[in-house]
């Protein structure tokens, strides 16, 4: 079933293009290297989406094409149209699955999605982030080690400004001294929502093998777990006892 | 402290000008209503406002001066404004506390705190609701028996479409067969929301003691844990350990 | 892969040997329309065991040979040796599932890994039962119409003394007018626990396609999750970075 | 109301006379220390008992004046009374709050009411602790900065063996490069469950004012909510609605 998992893997594809740091670590975009990171650990049907394309790459065809949507956004947030905003997240609320990535937490589907701000604190000075499995019995944690170490990362500490997960999967540990939830799970409607945290534009987190295997594991737990899609809604119900 | 809490109780005040049923339940309004149950359970620091009053009475000012807001509406979820939607929802990521009634599900407000849609399944024929506590040792269920019954009410269903609430704390029984979360919690920033069932403009919910009483001890609740509200925000920090 | 999953339902095998109204329902005993269930519903591997074994059929060679165990039993909870319990118990902290049915949830094996008494208010007249889905998109609910209706069943009813359930599926109307927590999960150390309500002996809800179907969903869910079993322990570790 | 809450601080008092460096760190005793830092922080009412006292100090008569137990073991957990553990958990979940320190979270009292081994990674050779403050809304984080600094600590590192938290308000970073759930709620029965980790016999986290801050607090939140004591137990009940 997973084989057959058609997933789009969105990303903003701003940074790779203006700034030849981030080019060189990921020359095709952030969504090449994802792409190949889920095709290698197989999962083939993987499509890309970038801000450029027109909506965004998000029409309601590709859509109906897309069983989980990865994303990856960070320095144009604002320029993502709300009105695709919104047709994304009803797809999410109607069973499609969603994996938030890095500096996509401050999105504005992700924020929709919670009905928090999200934030942060932030430092971008390349240090040594070690992400601790927490709970080493869940889905999305099979095949990880005790932890994963990424050499050089972004900081994000808390308090992070997200509603209660679900699941707390992995703590993130800092160099510089701060802590973080950094793989969290909800559901929202009839969807799916992952959120990971490492991948910073200027570091290699992508071409990691552990940070793309928690990625792929976590894309297969996001899959629609109903036959079809299905927005929830106000119905009126006929009384299945007697009343009155 | 209790007692100096400031309360603000919000009402579409629609239905009592247009409905006489109504207007013979609630001649004053539901807010009315409300403030009159609150004052009489130890809150004597009552205002309301309503959706006609300029800025729906929720002027800055007026939120400077509310630590909790109880929000009643149903017809008119539409007429209000964005921009004051995004100005509750801020104070209430910064502290101040909530407590949603009845068709309050379905407006902007409480929607967008939850990032789902909330909707429901219905029916207002008037049957028996009997709410059970199940957990009878949350603050908000002291004075309250073991369930509470409210003669006619308008049914709600499963499945509410809800995130998982931090806590469940009342089950709806309705005589037409169905069941309901009817008392549920969250945070959402530093905010409290709470979310309770009754109150259908057409029966005199907001006239019976044990509704009123989970009501104020709604509001105790939801009231401001901090000292001073406090936005989240992204914030850049420097380390606090030597890094690379 | 859960054509391949081991399952072990095991059952006190008591009310069917001393009461005739149950052989009559049950002429192989509980156990055995349980199996038969299961193995209607893609599950060919399923073993049983009962109270009167030898070492009421848990010896640690059946256990090897058990992905996910079913329990259930009601009058002789306390003829269940301690041992046993704490065998049975490790396992499901190592990893097993365990799927723990009506009143089971009694026994001293869920008592123990639920840390709380789980105690019901309770009504043995054969009344109707209606047991909501409260989330659709849960794995278990897969199959399952908005709602399974028992004709003639015992009553339960809140508070359910357990602790908040990671996720809670099903609530149950009753005629007689209370509602219950009927469908709940729980992680356990590596392993996962699954109760569901209905299956009073004296009724027939073990012959009901839709109750099957919600425990044969249940078992393939509590499935291991980890290649390993593996049991929590406090372990001494080297430190990764410099100290002192 | 806090005034007037009745703490009894129970300790096993093993290492502090068996051990020069702790018995100048605690001269007359963990449970000491921790009395004099609730009685500063305005709970004025703190008794004590320990391990060698008859039944532990935990007579039926202690436990009738204590609304909050503080539990303090580590060597000794083997040698606290079955009988005993099985009293003070009925308190737990007749109402009675409990704070668990350290060492505590493998206690025969701890584990027996989360169900689980409550295992954990650990190292004693004194390193800094840094706990962070997750939720800054709760009421245990109250006067609490962004973080905590223990200068030198033992370690825990996860995963922590412990159900999901209902709660979780602190998460530790160690200098060594671990991290751990430090802070955590949970309810059981009618009964509130607060987990805090610093406290090694061998460093002075009892003298340090953000610690003792944190464990009255903690007090303060797990003090009983009902009027009176109640067991959760099974009970039979007539029907509230017509049935058959």
């Amino acid at each position: 079933m997973s084989d057959a998992l058609r997933v789009t893997v969105w990303n903003e594809y701003h940074h790779e293009k203006h700034n030849p740091i981030v080019a060189e670590i990921y020359p095709e975009g952030i969504h090449a290297a994802l792409k190949a990171g889920l095709v290698a650990r197989g999962l083939p049907q993987v499509r890309t989406a970038t801000l450029d394309e027109p909506e965004h790459g998000l029409t309601e065809a590709a859509l109906d094409a897309t069983d989980v949507l990865v994303w990856w956004g960070h320095r144009r947030h604002d320029d993502v149209n709300d009105a695709i905003v919104e047709r994304v997240k009803a797809r999410v609320l109607a069973g499609m699955g969603l994996v938030v990535l890095h500096s996509g937490h401050y999105s504005k589907l992700f924020r929709s999605l919670m009905g928090t701000p999200c934030t942060v604190n932030w430092r971008a000075e390349g240090e040594k982030e070690r992400i601790w499995v927490v709970q080493p019995e869940h889905p999305i944690m099979q095949g990880v080690d005790r932890y994963l170490e990424v050499p050089r990362e972004e900081m994000y500490g808390e308090p992070f400004g997200i509603p209660t997960p679900d699941e707390l999967l992995m703590i993130s540990w800092f160099q510089g001294g701060e802590v973080f939830r950094s793989a969290c799970t909800w559901t929202r409607g009839r969807g799916r929502v992952f959120y990971f945290r490492p991948g910073h534009e200027t570091f290699p987190a992508y071409h990691q093998d552990g940070v793309l295997r928690v990625i792929a594991n976590g894309v297969r737990w996001a899959a629609p777990t109903m036959a079809e899609q299905q927005a929830p809604a106000n119905v009126k119900r006929e009384a299945l006892e007697p009343i009155g």
